[in-house]
Formats: C-alpha cells, structure tokens, sequence
C-alpha cells in the first residue's frame, strides 16, 4: 500500500528556478529552493573562499576583532575645530565621505556641498570661483576615514568646522565627526547658500563654545548606554534618532545651565538641539568609528571595519587588509521618495554613515524601531526580518545593544565577509536619499544593501595574504 | 473505510475541565476547550447582559460617548494651586486616590501620604498630631475624581499643592493632576519625613513659578500628539514614559531659556525633570481624565471612563451611570518585586493611574512598550497579546494612538463593560506596587486585572437604568 513509487511524484528543484516549469507541465508538484553556490560559482573564489571559512588563522583572528569591538567604549570627549583635532588636517584640504575620489567624478550633492564648503572657508570669493578651484586642483581631497573622521551623506569636513570628539575609553583610539545642521537646505545634501554658510558660521561660533563648556561641566558621557537606552525607545540610531537626541539633550541641559554660557546662547542652543531630531546622528557614527578602529589592522580577519559611500562609489574596510578599499559601484536607492520625487531623481547611495550598520546599528538594529518602516517603507515586520537576516553574516551578537523586539537578544554585529560571499546575504542600510543635483536636499529614504562585488574582491585580498 | 465510528474517539469537552479526566482514563483523546457562560452562570445577571448586548440605546450612548472620547483634545494649560483650580477645593480638604474611603480603612502608604500633606500645609505640628486629628474626623477626605483630579498611588492633594491643569479643546472640560515628586522617598508612596515635605515645599516654590512662566511661553501644549509621538518610542504612558518625558523637556527647554525666569531656577528645575522619567505620568493621568470626562454622562452608555483604586477597594465608573462607584476588593499583584521584598510586603493594587488604561494607555498600549516587561514582568510577546487581548473588551481603536508593532493598528480604547462580564476577559493594568507600610517606597511593579465584581454590579446598574 504504501509503496514509494506509488505514490503521487513530488519534486524538490535546488538552484535554477526554472527547471521547475518543466516537471510542474508534466503534472507533478514542485517546491523550489532558492540556492546559488557560494562565491556565486566563481571557483578561484570558492576557493579562496573554503579556504578561509575553517581557517584557524581567520578564526582566531576574527575572535580578536569581534571582542576588540565589543570591549570598545566610546565616550563623548568634547567639541573641537577640525585643523586642531583631526590627524593631518590643513590649509586647502576638503575631506568627504566614502573613498577617495576626484572632483570629476564626484556626484552633485557631493561637490555642491565642497562648494559651501570653500565659502564658509574664505577660500572661495563665490560658487563659480569655488568650482574653478576645485576643477585646477587648487583644493586636495581626502576620505574623512583617512583622517579618523566620518561625516553623513557628502560629509564635508572643512580646517574651521566644529567636529566631536569621541574617544575609545578602552583602547584610546579617538573618532571624529562634523556636527548635524538639521534638515532642509543644508551642506551635507550640497546646498551651499547664504543661509546655509551663515548657520555653519553659528555653529562655530555660539554651537561650539556652549557645547564645550556644557560638556566640561557633564564630563566625559559613555555613549554605549545611551545608545543602548535609544534602542529601547524606538531608534536604531542612524535614520532614527529621535531619542537619542532627546536623552543627549537631557543629559546637556543641566549641565549647559550650569558652564556660565550666556543664557541667550544657551537658549539658541538648546532650541537648535530640540529642533532637529537628527543631531544625535552623528555622535552614533563616531561612536561606531571608535568601536569598529579598535578591532581595525588584525591580521587575517575578515571582519567589516567600515562601510561607505561617495554618491558614485561604495567601499568596505576588512580589519585584516588595514586601510585598503574595495570598492563597487553604489546602488541607487528603490525607497520611499518624498512627493514629487523618485528614483529617477536620486544621486546614488552617499555617506559615511554606514558606519552604525557595520557596527550592528542602523538596519542591523531595525527590529529596535519598527516606527522607522513609516520612513524607509516597509512593514514592521520586515524591520524583525532585517535583523534577524543579518544575524547570518555576521560574527556575534552585541550584549551591550539589546533588542525589546526580538526578546532582548543583541543586535547581530561584526559582519564577517566570508559570510557575506558564502550565502550572498548583503548588508542591510538604511539610508536617506540625496537629489542628485546640489542643494535640493533630501528626497526620500530606503533600505539598500551593500553591493557583493566589494566583499568578493575583499576575500580574494584577505586569501592572498593568509597562509595555506 | 471511512466510517466515522471506526475511527479512534477524540473528545472535545467545553467548559468545566475535570469532565476530560475519565474520558482520558478510558484510553480516547481530549481536546478542553476553556469557558464558562456569559455572567458567570449568573441567571439575572446574564439576563440583563443579554438585554443590554443589543440594546439600539446602549448601542447609540456607547457610539456617541466614544466618539467623544475620540474627539477629545487634551491641552496642557498650565500649573496652578490646587485651592485655586479645583472646584470645592478648601481648607480642611485632602484629596485622595480610588474611589471614597474613611481614615480608619485606609491602607499605610495612604495614611502615611495624608501625614505629610498635613504637615506641608502646617496643619499638624508632627507625625503624630496629624494622625490623632485624621482620627478625629478634623480632616474632610474626598476622592480625586470628585473634584475633576487624578493622582497616582496613594493620590493626595491637598490645597497647597501645585496642580497641572489640563483642558480638552474639543469639550471645555477641565481634569488636573498633582505633580511628580521623582522616585525614593516621596509622599505618593506614604513618605512623610523632612525630605520628602522640603521638596514638596520646592515644588511650589520654585518649580511651580518656573513651569508657569515656560507654558506662558510656549502657549497651549496639545498633549495627543506628543502621547502619540511616545508610544512610537516604547512608552506606554503609564509605567514607561521615559520618552515622554524627555519630549516635555524638549519643548519646555527652549520656552523656559525664554521665559526670563532665574536661570539658577531654571537649571534646578530642568535637573529635576531630567533626573525623573516618570515626570509624565501626572500629565498623561490628567490627558486621560480630560478624554475620558468627555465621554461620560451619557444615559445608557456602557462605556468605562474610570478605574481607581485607594488600596483597599478597586472602583470603575460607567458613562451611562454617572458618578457612580462599582467596587470590589482591591487585588493584591503578583508582580516583579525588587530584591528583599515579595508579594507579603505589599499593599493591595493602589492610585488613579489606571485612568490610563481606561483610556486605551498603560497595559493596553503595552505592545509599545516591549521594553517595560523587564519592569513589569513577563515576554515581549505578552506585551502585544495582552494588547490584543483589549480589543475584545473594547468599543474600538484609537486612530490617534498607533502601536508600531502591530503594523500601527490604533490601540483598544472605551473598554465596555458588557464585554467584559460576556467574555470574562479582565481590563489588564499596568502598576507600581507600594510597600504596605507607609513610606518605605515602591517594592515592585507588575501586571494585575480589574475585578470581575465592580463590572458585574456595573452591568446590574445599567440594566435597572434601560427600558425594555
């Protein structure tokens, strides 16, 4: 009776879907399953691949960065003025986010944004003279990574601009970011107006005092509990830091009120503060910097130790082949696109601030703010779904950054590119969405992925420098 | 082959479980199936609940008193003095939680409250002269509610104290509340020591004046959205409203910096918030009540529009029923308990903070608030099934009031009282749990249900009130 061949054919098909078609006409049942080899069938990559999956060498050395990262802990040391901070900062250097690239071929947002950038500066008498500066090789340029420093989206960091200090209290390793201008016509998206140079001059000259001496009354703030506190209201603290920005500006307040600062300035400040539900974002990605360097330069890993864009290019760091880049072209965003926009108006993805996912924040931490898919689109259950997708490719959990969503349990973090290469799950962003053109700003966000071809050429590096 | 009586038997038993037992012994399947009748078996009772299931008048007064529960738009006015803003507010009154209750009956963290308010107004010399003169019957004792006021735990007001006062735009009602002194030692808790009577005397002298000036500044606050906004951040307004008030903050920082107030006081008084994170919960009380009021006095309806509880008795109100009390003994919770206490140190299920809760907040809105199960107790998953749960008790969703985690479906708001005895489906609160002894603190927090009995005798009411 119950005999094998007897019985009505139903047929599993691993691989090429359509392989199905044939079996299903012939009147038999079908379930497909998804597959693709690892290395997407490259086998000089398989290779490399295989080998650097069980490789002791890779394991041990992945184990160093990942607990490197998790024992890091970034405090918010101060304000400073970036020619006084940042290593290597000076006269005629503009530094931007993502990888190198040259004024030619950078994207609009980017070199409107370089535009404001020299005015602010005194460098430039006007945007024509700017733009003639730039194209004569006047201005040199430089990733903000290559100066410990990240920035969102064009990431302008100029010798005069105001930038964080955050500092490593574990392994002294210090990060730096420029400061958050709010939305609307601002720098960051490439506008480089009146309005918009006059309110990087206030932040330099009232922003900046006050925050110094409020935050030498405050001390040095552990940003690790505060994050974590903004994961548990909601944030996943890039596209949403509604609450991080209100638990920074309760801790600042007091203590503004406290520094002497003249108490109109102190007003401003606190109204700048309140007013722009971003300013936490860029204290997190300096924080993530600071998290991440410290498991940078170990010798094997192939842990993630950055992830950036400069609106043509995106790029990723190992912790294994140091300072060097891999890099593919960036996708351009299919998200929600504010009314009168779409994706046919977009700059492809830009911004230093996929530093919060590679450091398990951002999309890595959506199941921590299901409000944020009324943003970047989606359901809230494709914000658990994110989440838990990256807990395939990545090489822990971090305990210090808790989930309600999914029971407390960490967010997934330490993305480890072998992963990435062996299932073809790419790293989940969130991101905002730049008009390709200088200056018109924001036209939307999404959920992007982190193009594979960087991890593919990030392995073959990784397996030429691991011994057999 | 198929014949049905061939087939081994799998019973299923409805209603009392033990029925399974022998059907089990004698070897066949049981699936239980967990009910009882409707009134709990109750004839008369289930009669009238029968009547009133259908009733075009219940039907119509529930439509229109939700609908202005719906309609509702709590704004915070300002803070006064409690003798100048409450109607019957005099000299000689103390204002308390629950619903009315002697002296004598009185829990300790209740007596322990009314010793204090004594001597912050200079009524009683000590500790003990104020309790030979509430003994006495020197003090008049009324609920809250009866003078348009809610307070949290033991609830007291008395003429001094500083009120919050909140008005719904769309009905003129007006609900006040008392203010937050913090958590330790504070009088809500039936702590009456020098600490406690000094910070209240701080409350009125500089708080009050401060916050005054600031709401002067900043004009009418709408306090929908701003719930709205909170329950986006993991807040359920009742247990949780660290995002709440760290959103109060935020809009009160800029309009007290503007406001010309000391700035010594303005720094004491945003420390004092800052530091409290339950500092929203008398505003969110108030908001509730305001909503809620709207709602009542409306004949036939069998709309809840308050639950409170004095420590001893647990009370609800209907609309169609007036000012009216239903009572049964208030519940002991079986909640989390702080290290060194448990369940036998605790005072019975206290203060008019379920208000909350009646307004579609607090445990309803706990699918919000995935984070306060670590304060309250049990999973995540308990959080959004003990939301869902509410939705069959209730007359319908608050559009106003979006739970991210369930894809921003309104919470379950007008929790009818004819559901509940049909259904046998309790109203859950979330709640603070007091030590019995006055002034030794908040011991624990936890989960807890209305009694069954103040519905049943509800629904009794109601029905003696409808014809035929």
């Amino acid at each position: 009776m119950n005999d094998l061949l007897g019985q009505p054919l139903h047929v599993i098909n691993i691989g090429i879907a359509s392989f199905s078609e044939p079996i299903r006409a012939a009147g038999a049942g079908v379930t497909h399953l998804d597959w693709a080899p690892p290395a997407q069938g490259d086998r000089a990559l398989g290779d490399s691949l295989a080998r650097l999956m069980r490789h002791s060498e890779v394991e041990q050395a992945n184990e160093q960065a990942f607990a490197a990262y998790g024992a890091a802990s970034p405090v918010l040391e101060g304000v400073g003025i970036a020619r006084d901070c940042l290593p290597g900062m000076q006269h005629g250097l503009i530094l931007h986010a993502g990888p190198p690239i040259t004024w030619e071929r950078m994207c609009g947002p980017m070199q409107g944004a370089i535009v404001g950038a020299l005015l602010y500066e005194g460098w430039a008498a006007d945007a024509a003279d700017a733009r003639s500066m730039a194209a004569a090789g006047d201005i040199a340029f430089a990733p903000c990574h290559h100066h410990n420093a990240v920035g969102p989206m064009a990431g302008i960091v100029s010798p005069s601009m105001p930038v964080w200090i955050v500092r490593n209290a574990q392994g002294g390793n210090v990060a730096f970011s420029n400061m958050n201008e709010g939305l609307g016509k601002v720098l960051r998206f490439g506008a480089n107006g009146p309005e918009v140079i006059e309110r990087l001059h206030w932040m330099r000259r009232v922003l900046t005092p006050v925050l110094q001496a409020g935050l030498k009354v405050l001390g040095p703030l552990e940003l690790k509990p505060l994050i974590a506190q903004a994961l548990h209201m909601g944030d996943e603290v890039h596209n949403r830091n509604a609450a991080a920005s209100g638990l920074l500006l309760k801790k600042l307040v007091p203590a503004l009120l406290a520094s002497g600062a003249p108490t109109a300035d102190i007003a401003a400040v606190a109204g700048f503060i309140a007013g722009n539900d971003h300013f936490f974002l860029n204290v997190s990605m300096a924080a993530c910097k600071a998290m991440l360097d410290a498991a940078a330069d170990i010798r094997g890993s192939s842990m993630v130790t950055a992830m950036c864009r400069n609106g043509v290019d995106f790029a990723i760091r190992l912790s294994g082949t140091g300072q060097q880049w891999f890099t593919a072209p960036a996708p351009v965003v299919n998200g929600l696109y504010f009314p009168g926009y779409s994706i046919a108006d977009a700059a492809p993805d830009l911004g230093d601030s996929a530093i919060t996912e590679t450091a398990g924040l951002g999309g890595f931490a959506m199941a921590a703010a299901p409000a944020i898919v009324k943003f970047v689109g989606g359901t809230t259950q494709d914000a658990v779904a994110n989440t838990m997708a990256m807990t395939h490719v990545t090489l822990g959990r971090n305990g210090s950054f808790t989930l309600p969503a999914l029971d407390f349990g960490g967010t997934p973090a330490g993305i480890d590119a072998r992963k990435v290469v062996d299932t073809g799950i790419l790293p989940i962003i969130n991101t905002g969405i730049a008009h390709r053109k200088a200056g018109i700003g924001q036209i939307g966000a999404g959920v992007t992925r982190a193009p594979l071809a960087c991890f593919t050429q990030a392995i073959a590096a990784l397996a030429r420098q691991v011994s057999v």
